[in-house]
């Protein structure tokens, strides 16, 4: 197995971490993996708020429901189609900032860091707690949290990949439930 | 700079492929990728497609304006929030997807392969024609093309890192009219 894919299957949500801080470097390594995300005519439809400090942290979290977890740092990813460098933003900007997100996680796992991706769009009370939290202005979007710490917690890569996902040339409507109607036969 | 992220930085969009062939244990090898990615409470609400004939090649690039390019295969991203685990799927599908596909683009990139993302949807147009062409039901929904084959272009690797677009604890909406005014002043 090369030695890429497995880092991204070293990719898995931590939701533990230790007190140990990131340094700015190490985030900004991250950023950079994060820009490195192919967009929709190259329009970077993207904003990135970077929280690293004890009361921004606790006001993140504070709102965040599902999303209390004791990282030392957070990278906020916004999808900010005005900003873009065109209009093809406004369409895509949700895969885009996706991609950008991925690239974090999978940054951050090859560097031995835990994440966890905390959605927030399109959750309409969500997106409205921390926009007002950060100060966004309305057409800056927050797609999702990424917290970025050191693991406290363990878990072994893998991927799960599913067979039954995958077709071949064209879809078969039927494949699973022929599959199932064999397993019930057997 | 650590090789994982020379990978991501390699990542680059790519137009022109040689006919060399892409076998089917290293399109699995993607796919194994893409279903490493995170998704929201683990819904897994993807199908793919994967496209390495002629025939049907050709027939799904004829339904596609701005992705008729010559590489030997491709991966159709579908949204399928019918067979997800769960219900998370409906609203965070082009997410996860999103994050699926960038694995897959990352991998490729670490494997030598050239990849480029085709937008689908939202594009009522495109999702149609892409749909009927590969016979997907109305649950279904392609959300981009990946197309994948040995690059024929070389790209040097790049972020696009720009740290207009970073903030620290705290949006500041005047922190790029300020520039702007400075930079007049100057």
């Amino acid at each position: 197995m090369p030695e890429f894919i497995e880092t991204i299957f070293a990719r898995r949500s931590i939701r533990a971490y230790t007190e140990r801080p990131v340094d700015r470097e190490t985030l900004k390594l991250l950023l950079q993996a994060a820009m490195a995300a192919p967009s929709a005519a190259n329009s970077q439809p993207w904003e990135f708020i970077v929280i690293d400090e004890i009361e921004a942290l606790d006001g993140l979290r504070g709102q965040l429901r599902f999303g209390q977890y004791n990282a030392p740092a957070a990278i906020v990813v916004c999808g900010s189609p005005e900003t873009a460098h065109n209009s093809a933003g406004r369409r895509f900007w949700v895969q885009d900032c996706s991609a950008a997100i991925e690239n974090i996680l999978i940054a951050a796992a090859g560097l031995g860091l835990g994440t966890v991706w905390i959605g927030v769009y399109p959750l309409p009370a969500v997106v409205q707690a921390v926009s007002q939290e950060l100060g966004l202005p309305e057409q800056v979007i927050p797609l999702g949290v990424i917290y970025v710490g050191h693991p406290a917690e363990e878990k072994p890569p893998r991927t799960q990949y599913d067979e039954h996902r995958v077709y071949w040339q064209h879809y078969a409507p039927h494949k699973r439930r022929a599959k199932l109607k064999n397993a019930k036969h057997q």
